[in-house]
Formats: structure tokens, C-alpha cells, sequence
């Protein structure tokens, strides 16, 4: 049941930047068209619709949680049509084609919203919803409401390079917090508040970056204790946090040990699909402090560059005008073809069962994978077995001798390339610049099973030396 | 043909922000890809396209040279497919379904480089092209190129709303330069340069943002003299010229008085398609100091939301860094439908059939506003006849009355407003802030010609009491 609570206001946190973006002077003329019906407007510079060339757009896509590559299984053509809305409260294509707000199409607006509505369940009032192309636009986004240069941003000890590479250009400074298994540490991240002077360290952090699901690259997910208690600490810090949720969907449960199975489909019976997913930071929020970004990039596909994110409504406003100085919305056909999809071709039912689809697929070779590497990888690496998402983040178990060298692990990378197998080191995903890192990080999501197994013999090889 | 001269270094003009640009590191990562086949990688985290649920994109695109409302003209179907590059070389549907660098899908840029080198014909050796979601995106990361806070834009009197919605917020200045019928005043902006002082008016400007063709809102097309010598000046004061071009495709050529032609098709046999365009400021570079923004959006569709930009490597490798901690890409699929479209289904030919289509549509929109603009509006408003893209620049000739009055420009709305026909204040489009603009902006663009005729007629209605 959503609470009436209404957000706190956080907007003395805006930077001067936000502060000052505002609504596109001729986007707010569209009030009098709304007012006036028989208005005739010469305001917009709208292109005529009979330059645009579309007719039709149409997809062949998967029948609902079979694979694409299925081909048992038939496949479906979905259309969106020029001058006619199709079933359901999907615009016709001439809209898709035009110019809009930052706000994005309605129907697919429509659809984030809802979906948000039914799985997040958030627990104030005044939340909503503003299209983005994906979560690394979002993200940019969300930091920019509050963040500028001398700024210090909160972020995991290992992150999503594309948030150092945001960040440093913007010459906000970074706080990296300490982690485990389960992502950042909220004691952590408390007592590195609780000490901050502002004297020496610049001007208190108000935000706290966090990947809360398969974290990049650790492939820690939080249970819901870890997101109760960092939301906690939040609270106490004041804090706002970017939910950055890229893997939310790809959640696939705990690893079972081939061993205590005896039939293999056991451990795929309990796949989350969309209606037993883990709570996100959003659902704890009773203040409007999360700041939750989705992307249709890990669970449709990652070159339709279109999300949403989900916050208070006078953050979503200012991120909308961001958008009317940037990308203006996502694509029209990005977003023409995921509205179709998810809200009449397939609808919440097929999106579901696409869900499961996905999951199993990512659990399958996460099995795979971890099997494997308990096997040939023993002695060598050290890591915890991820619960959802594409990563495992290996620790190299390094021998003293080779504990004692500086710069080991760039001869670790060397002689994996020498053995032709690539995973990433570490040190790419330290804010601080920690060079010589003992992890690196392994992608079990595209590889085929074949080549799974050759890296792991090639890792093994390449590794021992190091071990010894 | 395309000289050896290569572009001078203007990185000294680079922002530290720009300077810190890089390379994402896991992208770095691709050259170990490249130098050996046989390395496993498990390096990216790529989804697996086994959970992409498309497996064809399919548009009914208008046969070119013909509007897609043209029900004579027989539609065509194109289809990129999955796992299989289609005619030409065009990828599969997976690649623009995937991840990518922010340079774009291969052979969407490289129809954009083949079209800028024949369309162009760039004089320095070392120019390149990066995609864009679009010119606004694109503005907004030129600029910041060699733009922050405290620095000064030159631009235009009057402009396009979404560059000062853009600037003001970085805290970035503006100088208006005079304009005149052909857009910005060259020997105007030599002057604000030679007497800058940086004493009182802060740090020289580098960048001048100028929209050469059916500038918005004033309608305004450079002509070849005019670029000539704004490039002179330009490099005179050593400046970086953004080239914002969205109507650069849209040249329909000179009005004709209806009075003089005796057939109406006269007035159309000279639209200049693909061959006879205006050269552009990119084509006069010799220096590579022009940063050349293309558009997709007003010759094919807005909602695609892609673009390219063109200017020296060095430049364009940081728009594609600033690319991958942003967009990404442009949509793979808007990239899938250009691509296809342009380089197979219609290919150069059919697009140039197209543009002249499209070049049609508005020249005969244009020539019914002016016809009865000419007609009704005499004596009520002043303005130069486009001879490009989808504005009027109107000058309400107010009497002396209203001249005298404080906000008449206001009353003037007013009255637009509740005679039922809207136009855009020219305020909106002052970087100045000049509140009592006696101009306003009608776009011909979008209206029916029912509705054309009733706008003016009501224009007419509501303007005479304010020039009398
Ligand atoms: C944590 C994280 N955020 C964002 C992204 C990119 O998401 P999008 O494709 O929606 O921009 C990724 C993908 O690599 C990621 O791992
Ligand atoms: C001068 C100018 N630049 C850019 C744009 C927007 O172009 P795009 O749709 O490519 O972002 C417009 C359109 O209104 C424009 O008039």
C-alpha cells in the first residue's frame, strides 16, 4: 500500500547547475496548446510527417521465455503503425518519430511507471518516473543534480570504470568504502562520516553511488539486511543514494553444489522471474533519498540505449530538462519497440517469463563456470560465488615470493595473455588507483561453455606459477 | 580532392575536464582481442545474445522520392536480420543489438564518412567522424570540449533555446553578435574580438556556435561570401566554429514572386537534392578549427535521436570518450534503420531523391506562408524570405504608440493567444535577455495549409491594433 508520506526535500543539496536548468522556454507554450483547442500553433519547429519515411516498424521476436535461438519455438511479429494507435495505449509510429518532451513517449513513460508501481511498491507519494538511454546516461544525471567540481562522491572500493571516468573529468573527488561479500560496508561507510572534517577532507559527501545488485565487478548482491542497514545510515548521514540496477532482473539464487543435487533441473526450480525478486533500495524508501536507475540493456538488449529512472518528482523535473539539453529522449524506436513488446505483445505475463528465460540462462553458466573453477581453480583463487548478474571476482592467491614483488599482477595479466586467456585486473576498477590489486574479474555472461572450460584450463596454467 | 594539410593543434584550448577524458580501460582491452584469435576472453561483460529477444527488424519505408502518405507509390519493406549481415555491409542485427565503443556500429559511421567526404570534401587530412544522439547532444559535448565555467560563447543575437539552456547552467557566459539577413555579422564578430579585454570581460572566447543555414529562429542561410569571411575572422582570432547544420539538407532556393511565374512547377525546378547544396563552413576548413554537427532529425525522423559529428581525429576521439560515459551510442536500431536505408535500400541515390522530396515539401510551405504573409501582413510585420529549413523571423512593425509602452510585446502575445494562433515570442530566443523583442517566430513546418491561411488571417486580426 503506498504510504502518503511525502519526500523530504533535498533540493538544498541542487548544485547551482541544477538550480538553474529549467524547462525549455518552447516546451512550456505547449500549455496553451492544451488550453485551447482550436488554437492553431506556428510555435514548434516540428518537420512535417510526410518527410518521415516509416510507415511501419515491425520486429520478429521471441515467444515469451523461450530463447530467440529456439527454433522449436515460434516466433511473433510485433508492428507499430504509422497514423493508428495499435492495441493497447501504444501511440502510433508518427509519434515515436517526432519530437517530444524529456519525458519521454507516454506509453513507454506509462509502462516504467507501472512496472515500478507493481515491483518496487515505493512508499511515498510524490515519486515518478523520467526516461533515460540507459543507466550510464542516468547516472551522469543523478550525480550532476548534486555533484560538482571539489565535490566528493561515495562509491564501492571497486566500481564501474564508467563512473571513475564520469567522475574525474567532472573534478569531483572520490571516497572510496570498504566492502564484502555483500557490496559496501554501511558500519564502514558510517564511521568514514561520522570522522569526515570538512577542514581537511572538503565538503561532506551527500551522495552515495551504489550497485546493490551482481556489483560491478564483484558480483556481490545485497541481501536485504545490508540494504536496511546502509538505507540506515543513509538517514543518519542525510544522504542520497544512486541505485544504479543494472542486474536487479538477472537475480538466479544461491549456487548449489553439483554434489548435494541429484537431479540437475533442482537447481534452476527456484528462479525469481519478476514477482520474487529481492527488495531494491527504492522499496525501503520512505524519505525519496534513492535515486533507482533501470536499464532494458541487460534483459532486452543493451543497443536500444533506453531506461528509466525512478526518484522524487521535483529530481525527475530537473532531470527531464537535462534531457531537453542532451539527448532529448531515448530513441523513438527503442522506445516504440519496448512499449509494443512489454505492454501488448508480450504484456507483464511474457515479460515475466522472459525474465525467468534470462535468469536461468546467466544461472546455467554461472553453474558452469563456478564448477569449473572449484575444480581446476583451487589453491589458485579465492571468490565468492555470485547470486546473480555476469561476474566472479577472483582473488589470486599469490605466493609469497610472489607477494613480495611490485607489479606482480601485471606479469599475472601478461602471462594470462601469453596463455590467451583475458580477464580484467583489478586496478581498472579502483577509484584510488590501487595498482597492484590481487583481483581480477572474470565474465561468465558471453563466452560460449566450450570456451568457458579453455579459459579455465588456460587460467590454471597461467595462475600457478604466481601460486607457488 | 582532399589535401595532405594536416589540422593545427588547437588542444591547447581544451579544458582540463576534456584533458582527463580517456579511454575507458576495459575498452583498452579490445586490442589484446584484435592481436590474437585465439584468446578466450571473458574480459567484457557482454549480455548474451541468446537473450536478445529479437531476431528481425523490419520497417515499411515510402519508396524514395515519394511521400510515405503517397498511397500511389508502392512502400518497400527492409530487414536487418540476426547472425546474418544483410546486403552490402551491413551487420547482423546482433551487433547493433550489443555493446559497442562511442564511435558507433562500423558501418553507420562509415556511411557517415563516406557522405561528409562526398558531400564536404574536407581540406586537411586528419578529419574523422563520431556519432551523436543527435546535434543537441552533439552541441552540448563540442562545446564542453574547450567550455566551463567562467568562460564566454560567442553566439548569435538570436538562437536556438536549447544552447542557452545548455550554457547557463555550466556557468559558462554569453557574447551575442549582431546579426544581420545572413546571420552572424563577421566584421561584428572581428570587432567584439579585437576591443575584448580580459580585464573586464574575463577570458577570450575560443568558441563561436553559429547555425548557418535557416538559422533558428531568424531563418537566416550564410552565403558562401559570408562563410568565407566569418572563417577569415575566425581564424584571425584563432576560434573554434561550432557548425550546428540540422538544416543544411533542407536548402529549397530563392522565393519567387507568384506575380512573375506563369507555371507554378517553375518554382521548383532548381531544389538542389544532394549535388548542388551551399558549401558548408566544414568545407572551407582549412585549419580544422570547424566542428561540423549532422543531424538525422529533420531528413529523416527526430525520434531516431542520431546524428555524427565531424571534425580533426584528436577532438573527435574525445567526443567518443565523453560518448562511452554518456549515451553510449546512438540506438542500434536507429543506427540498424539508417544504415540499412541509406546504404542498401535507397542507397546514396534514393537518399538523394529523398532530400529533394523533402526539400519540396517545404519550399512549397514556404512559399504558401510567404504568398500569404505578403498578402495580409503588409505594413503589420517585417521579414527576410527564407530561402531554408521551416522559420519566419517576423519584426512587428508597432506604431508609435505601442512602441512607447513597456511590455508591449507581452499585450502582443496576449492577443495572439485570444485571437487563437501562436507564435514564439523572440525573448525566448535572446541569450541577452531582451525582454521587449519586437520579433516573434512562425514555423511553416507543421501546420496544415488550412490552418497556414487561418494563423495569418488571425495574425493579421491581432497585430493591427498594435500598428496603427
Ligand atoms: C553497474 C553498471 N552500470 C551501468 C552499466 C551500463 O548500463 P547501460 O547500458 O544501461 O548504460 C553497466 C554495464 O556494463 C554496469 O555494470
Ligand atoms: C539549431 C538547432 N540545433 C539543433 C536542433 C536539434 O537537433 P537534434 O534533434 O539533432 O538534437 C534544432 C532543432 O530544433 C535546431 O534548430
Amino acid at each position: 500500500m503506498p504510504s502518503e508520506t511525502h519526500s523530504k526535500d533535498l533540493s538544498g543539496y541542487f548544485t547551482e547547475a541544477t538550480r538553474l536548468r529549467d524547462n525549455s522556454p518552447l516546451k512550456s507554450l505547449t500549455k496553451y496548446m492544451q488550453n485551447d483547442p482550436t488554437l492553431v500553433s506556428l510555435g514548434a519547429g516540428l518537420p512535417h510527417p510526410s518527410t518521415f519515411p516509416l510507415a511501419q516498424l515491425s520486429a520478429t521476436v521471441a515467444q515469451a521465455g523461450r530463447s530467440v535461438l529456439d527454433t522449436t519455438a515460434p516466433h511473433t511479429t510485433l508492428s507499430i503503425t504509422a497514423g493508428q494507435p495499435s492495441g493497447g495505449a501504444v501511440e502510433g509510429l508518427e509519434k515515436f518519430l517526432q519530437y517530444g518532451n524529456g519525458r519521454g513517449v507516454p506509453s513507454y513513460a506509462s509502462f516504467a511507471r507501472t512496472h515500478t508501481e507493481s515491483v518496487h511498491r515505493p512508499r511515498y507519494s510524490d515519486w515518478d518516473v523520467v526516461v533515460s538511454a540507459g543507466n550510464t546516461d542516468a547516472f551522469v544525471k543523478a550525480l550532476m543534480l548534486f555533484c560538482q567540481a571539489g565535490d566528493t562522491l561515495l562509491l564501492d572500493e571497486w566500481t564501474y570504470p564508467a563512473i571513475i571516468g564520469t567522475v574525474v573529468p567532472m573534478g569531483v573527488r572520490m571516497a572510496p568504502v570498504p566492502m564484502d561479500g555483500e557490496g559496501m560496508v554501511p558500519e564502514a561507510l558510517d564511521k568514514m562520516l561520522s570522522g569526515w572534517s570538512e577542514a581537511e577532507q572538503g565538503r561532506r559527501p551527500r551522495v552515495a553511488y551504489v550497485i546493490p545488485t551482481a556489483q560491478n565487478p564483484t558480483g556481490a548482491t545485497m541481501s536485504l539486511a545490508r540494504k536496511q542497514a546502509l538505507y540506515r545510515v543513509a538517514q543518519r548521514h542525510d544522504l542520497v543514494l544512486i541505485e544504479d540496477d543494472p542486474y536487479y532482473y538477472l537475480q538466479f539464487g544461491a549456487y548449489m553444489d553439483p554434489a548435494t543435487v541429484t537431479d540437475a533441473s533442482e537447481r534452476y526450480a527456484g528462479l525469481p522471474g519478476l514477482s520474487a525478486l529481492q527488495p531494491s533500495l527504492l522499496s525501503l524508501d520512505t524519505d525519496g533519498r534513492v535515486i533507482r536507475l533501470d536499464s532494458f540493456s541487460k534483459v532486452l538488449a543493451p543497443g536500444l540505449r533506453c531506461g528509466w529512472v525512478t526518484c522524487p518528482r521535483y529530481m525527475a523535473d530537473k532531470i527531464q530538462f537535462h534531457n531537453e539539453t542532451s539527448v532529448q529522449q531515448p530513441s523513438g524506436l527503442s522506445q516504440a519497440l519496448v512499449s509494443q513488446l512489454l505492454t501488448v505483445d508480450w504484456g507483464h505475463e511474457g515479460w515475466e517469463r522472459h525474465l525467468v528465460q534470462t535468469q536461468r540462462e546467466y544461472a546455467v553458466r554461472r553453474d558452469l563456470f563456478v564448477d569449473l573453477c572449484r575444480e581446476k581453480l583451487k589453491g589458485l583463487v579465492d571468490f565468492v560465488v555470485p547470486d546473480a548478474g555476469m561476474f566472479v571476482w577472483f582473488r589470486v592467491l599469490l605466493g609469497e615470493k610472489s607477494r613480495a614483488r611490485a607489479g606482480v599482477m601485471d606479469e599475472v595479466f601478461e602471462a594470462m595473455v601469453k596463455a590467451h586467456v583475458l580477464l580484467v585486473p583489478g586496478r581498472m576498477f579502483s577509484p584510488a588507483g590501487v595498482r597492484d590489486s590481487p583481483y581480477m574479474r572474470a565474465a561468465f555472461s558471453y563466452a560460449s561453455p566450450e570456451d568457458l572450460a579453455v579459459a579455465v584450463e588456460r587460467l590454471q596454467q597461467a595462475l600457478r606459477p604466481f601460486t607457488e
